[in-house]
């Protein structure tokens, strides 16, 4: 693949694939993912992380155990348990991993 | 964009922008969507559908509704409620719509 800084031209060969998204973060839909570090938490992410388009989503992951400071934040989006994806006004509770009244305790 | 198809040779501009991906359903990682119509179900569809990366997964959504032929092979992949993502060995339960038994009812 060649690629010119100064013109912005790329001349690109197979297998190489030309994607019209613009990968700036200022048209990026921002996502927080919350967990308290537990099993079903990790295997969340972990699923998470993979099958996000990143090319779309910012994803930032929020450890609520090691972020305290964060929970009212968490709990005003919505998130009753963790883990969980906040992606604007939606949120989706993945598995259980534990109640926000465990994360505070 | 200027883009010869004998050749595989692509010449683009700003701001198209380069993916290594191939996007050959033959490398994608197959995901099932499984739900029940329901409106939890359709909302969790929809944030799923735009979160996905396409160029990795190809997602394929069940209606266990619509066809409960296919519940069996949900219950086995570790479906316990709708709506769900199964990622190969992995079931990401998202948020509460119904639980299989409601679905079979």
């Amino acid at each position: 693949m060649y690629y010119s800084e100064s013109t912005d031209i790329f001349i690109v060969s197979f297998p190489y694939y030309i994607c019209p998204e613009l990968l700036n973060p200022n048209t990026m839909t921002k996502a927080v993912f919350y967990h308290a570090g537990c099993p079903v938490c990790i295997n969340a992410e972990n699923r998470i992380t993979e099958i996000v388009d990143r090319n779309k989503y910012d994803v930032e992951i929020v450890h609520l155990g090691e972020h305290k400071g964060r929970i009212a934040e968490a709990e005003a989006a919505g998130v009753k348990s963790v883990p969980a994806l906040v992606l604007g006004h939606d949120v989706l509770h993945i598995n259980h991993g534990a109640s926000m009244a465990e994360v505070k305790g």
